[in-house]
C-alpha cells in the first residue's frame, strides 16, 4: 500500500484567521515540509517547526505517522509548490508556491503541475493496485471552496478551526471571483482554469496523480476531507469517469457543514468515513481531535482505514508516543491548553 | 531502518569495458534512475529500462528490494549527480553528473554536494540510530581506484564484470591524473580534491551524509563493496575517526583483487561479508552472481545483513518473483544466456 502526500502552499492560507495549520503565519510556511518530514523519518528534520494548531492541536501529520508506526504503508511525497525546503525525500513536480486566491492568477502553472503529476501517476507500477493520496496546505479548505465555486458546485467546506470561518472564506473567494473576472460556475467544464484562478498547486497535483493512475487501472483512494471533495469534482469536470473513492474521518463527517452524502452523489464518489474512538483516550492530542480541531489533513482519514480490526487501541497509543516524541503533550503545552479551555478560546 | 542509496551518473563510466551495470552505454545513463525506481515501486517506473549486464545478469537492485519485500526497510534515495529523470522521490542534492575522470576536473561541485549531504546526514532524526547507505554509479569501481590513487591509498577495486578490466581501469586513472596535474598520493588530506579530480558525485554524497550522520551519533553502515572502501578512506582522510563498518557480499570478498582484511585494518573499518548462499538456487539471476558478475551494488551487501537467520530462502525465492515482474527470466532471456556461455563470453 502507497500513500502519496502532495505538499505545497498557497497564499491564501496566509488571510488572517482561516487556517488552524500552524501557531502563526510565519511558521505556517513551514508546515508542509514538516509535516512530509514527521510523514516520513517520525519527526522534524529541517524544518524548524512541529505544526501545532494556536491552541496546541497537533498536525495530522503525527496521526498518520502514527498509523503508519503500526501497520506499515509507503509512502512518496510530492513536492507541489513547496515554500520551505524539506528533508523528506520528494518527487518534484517543478509546481511555484500558489498565489493568493484574491490575484487574478493564484496558479500560473496549474496545467504543467496537472500533467506532470498524470504522467507520474500513470508511470505507477501495476503492482502498485491502490493508492492514496492525501494533502497538506494550509488554506486548503478557502481554495477548495473558491475551486468548487468556479465550477458550481455547491459544497460545503470544512476547517481546521472548531469554529469554521465561513464568512470570512466566503468573502475570500467572492473577491478571488471578482480579480478573476468570473462568476460562479463559470469554469464549469474547465477545471484546470477553475484552478488557475481561484485553487492551489496541491489540486492540480492530487488530479493529475489520480488521472494517471485511474487511466492505468489502479484504484484510487482521496484521503481527505472537504479540499479532496473539491479535487473529486475537478475530476468530474475533466470528464475522469473511473471509480473514486473518498476516505475521511469521522471529524469531517461530524461537520455540520459539510454533507458527504449529497457530495458522494452528486460526484460520484464512493464515501467512506474512519473513526478512531479519540474519546476512549484523554491524551490531549486526541482531545483537541475530539473538540473538532485539525479534523483531516496529511491523508489521516485513509490511513485510518488501514488499520485492521482490533488495533485501533494500538494507534491511540502510537500517537502518545508520537506526540511525546514532536514534544506535544509535555507539561507546559497542557497548562497552556488549559488556559486556553479556561479563557473559552 | 533506513537504506540510504546515493544515485548517480559519471561520463567515466562510458569507458568502453570498465562497467557491466547496463547492456549498453546509450542504456547505462537510466541504470541509476532505474535502480531508485526498483528499490522504491519494485520495478522501473518512467526509467525506459531494466538495467542488466551484457550476459543478462539482472542489477544488484533486483536482490535489494527481494530483501526489502521479505523484511522491510525504509528507503531515502539521494540524487547525486542523476543524468536521466526518476520517478522515485529523491532529496535533491543538486548535484551535477560527474565528468570523465581524464578530465582535469571531474567534479567541480564536489565540496558543496559534501556539504548539503552532511546537512542532510545531521537533520535525520536521532530515533534513526542506524543508517545503511548504498549507490549505484557505473563506473564506480574507476572513479574509487581514482580516488584511492589521489590520496595514496592502496586499495584494490572489484568489478561488475567477471574477468576485472583492471589494466583498463589503472590506464583511465593514469591520464585522469595527468590530465590533473596530479601523482598518487597528492591528495593525502585533501580528500574532497581527490573527488573533485578523480572521483563521482556519489562518492561526496555517500561521505557527506555518512560524515553528518556520525556527527550525530548515528551509527554508520556503508553497504557496498569498493567503491565506499574509497569512501570510507575519503572519510579517514577527512579527519573522520567515528566507527565505520563495511557490510558487502561475498562475492566481493571472493574477488582475488581485494584484500578487504587489510583495508579494515589501514582505515579502522568493521568488516561484515554476508553470502546469500546463491549457489543453493539454479535460478539464471543468481547463477550469473555465481558467476562473479555484478557483485555487489544498490546496497546488496548491507541489505542481505538485515535478513534474519533461517530467511534467506525466502529471499531467494523472492528474488525469483521480482525477476519474473522485471521480465529477467523469460525463456528468450535464458536462452540468451546459454548462447553467451556456450561462446565462452
Amino acid at each position: 500500500m502507497r500513500v502519496i502526500l502532495a505538499a505545497g502552499t498557497t497564499e491564501t492560507g496566509l488571510v488572517d484567521g482561516i487556517s488552524a495549520a500552524g501557531a502563526a503565519p510565519e511558521v505556517m510556511v513551514h508546515t508542509p515540509a514538516a509535516d512530509a518530514e514527521i510523514l516520513v523519518y517520525g519527526e522534524p528534520a529541517i524544518a524548524p517547526v512541529t505544526p501545532v494548531s494556536p491552541t496546541g492541536c497537533p498536525t495530522p501529520a503525527a496521526i498518520t505517522r502514527a498509523v503508519r508506526e503500526v501497520v506499515g504503508f509507503d509512502v512518496t511525497v510530492l513536492a507541489a509548490g513547496l515554500a520551505k525546503p524539506t528533508a523528506a525525500p520528494t518527487v518534484d513536480l517543478e509546481a511555484a508556491p500558489g498565489a493568493d486566491i484574491r490575484e487574478p492568477v493564484a496558479v500560473p502553472d496549474a496545467e504543467s503541475i496537472f500533467e506532470r503529476a498524470r504522467e507520474y501517476g500513470a508511470s505507477l507500477p501495476e503492482d502498485e493496485d491502490e493508492l492514496l493520496i492525501g494533502e497538506t496546505i494550509p488554506g486548503g479548505t478557502t481554495t477548495a471552496l473558491g475551486v468548487a465555486t468556479a465550477l458550481g458546485e455547491p459544497i460545503g467546506v470544512s476547517s481546521s478551526l472548531p469554529a469554521n470561518p465561513l464568512e470570512r472564506k466566503r468573502a475570500v473567494v467572492e473577491r478571488g471571483l471578482e480579480a478573476s473576472g468570473l462568476e460562479p460556475g463559470d469554469c464549469a467544464g474547465t477545471p484546470l482554469e477553475a484552478i488557475r484562478t481561484m485553487g492551489d498547486p496541491v489540486q492540480a497535483a492530487v488530479a493529475g496523480v489520480a488521472a494517471g493512475a485511474l487511466d492505468r487501472g489502479t484504484r484510487v483512494t482521496l484521503a481527505g476531507g472537504t479540499q479532496l471533495v473539491a479535487v473529486a469534482a475537478v475530476l468530474r469536470h475533466a470528464g475522469v469517469s473511473g471509480r473514486l473513492r473518498l476516505t475521511t474521518t469521522s471529524f469531517v463527517a461530524a461537520d455540520e457543514g459539510v454533507d458527504l452524502e449529497a457530495v458522494g452523489d452528486r460526484l460520484d464518489l464512493e464515501i467512506e468515513v474512519t473513526d478512531p474512538a479519540f474519546e476512549r483516550s484523554d491524551h490531549v492530542s486526541m482531545a483537541r481531535y475530539c473538540a473538532g480541531e485539525a479534523k483531516e489533513g496529511v491523508g489521516m482519514g485513509g490511513a485510518l482505514s488501514l488499520v485492521p480490526d482490533g488495533r485501533m487501541g494500538d494507534v491511540r497509543e502510537r500517537i502518545e508516543t508520537v506526540c511525546a516524541r514532536l514534544g506535544v503533550d509535555d507539561d507546559r503545552t497542557r497548562t497552556e491548553l488549559e488556559t486556553e479551555d479556561s479563557r473559552g478560546s
